[in-house]
């Protein structure tokens, strides 16, 4: 299944903004992800990433393939539930891949029509929007859709970059 | 925590022999196992493997680090349950591993004392007791244990090959 996806820097009020817009309160989540390097390929390099998500409701294992078009963060997400993140961390590490981050974050989700509204507080990084859509409906239209929808926001552009990476140029 | 973990080739009459020293069956399990190889280390080299099973009660991804010594099985292993095994195939797939061999059994499962005991039939390889001991109790005193169960049910030397090297032995 192929998620279209876009992000960009929020703004005060945005959630008033979604609510006005026909958006309503799904929940709020806070997410300890942690990303993995692996020992043969410089997945920064190859647009992939390897990560478990621990959040309230249990914990997950996704791997993300590189992104599809330069405009919105589209791409492969692979994904299954674990029952134990401490060790398959030790699993991942004894077969030779290494915790490469930590991201944290306080996600609030909003539905709106078929897209899902993610209002993000990022340790290190600040507010942002993320929008999501997966359906059957055909790609192009899906990714127009996503996209209008941050201009009805009042958003600006489309940020490609994931946290991980922000979060790395924070760094340098 | 580590299994201790002996093995030997099973004779005929061997359930009989089980009950007879004070077995209780707990039940009957079908594996059907994937293993899987490295695309950076030979894990047969190395002695380590890293495999899903799948069974009537769920899936599982276990890692298995090299034995350590030479008259048991005894080793490190990690275990998480996953609640997709296909999906967690095409994870580790699209990370560089891939899947070197099925291994199918039938288990019947006995506790004795400490111990449990398999009798498994494995497919292409015939039928195997396997005791494993998990405890507080000293290793070498696991290990003791688990020897001398073999030897009081009259089976012959201690086999450290698992059912992924026996099976890779008859197709040379």
């Amino acid at each position: 299944m192929i998620e279209v996806e876009v992000k960009a820097r929020s703004v005060p009020g945005i959630e008033e903004k979604i609510l006005d817009l026909g958006g309503e309160l799904i929940g709020v989540e806070n997410h300890f992800d942690l990303y993995f390097s692996s020992p043969f390929r410089d997945f920064a390099k190859t647009d992939e990433a390897l990560r478990i998500r621990i959040k309230e409701e249990g914990a997950r294992l996704t791997y993300k393939g590189p992104k599809l078009d330069i405009e919105t963060k589209s791409r492969l997400e692979l994904t299954v539930r674990v029952d134990d993140p401490e060790a398959l961390e030790s699993i991942l590490e004894a077969i030779g891949f290494s915790r490469a981050a930590v991201v944290k974050k306080r996600r609030t989700k909003y539905a709106l029509g078929e897209a899902v509204l993610c209002v993000d507080e990022v340790e290190g990084l600040g507010y942002f929007v993320e929008v999501e859509l997966v359906g059957d409906e055909e790609w192009e239209a899906q990714k127009r859709t996503a996209l209008d929808i941050l201009k009805r926001l009042g958003l600006g552009d489309s940020i490609r970059k994931s946290y991980l990476e922000l979060l790395d140029d924070t760094r340098r």
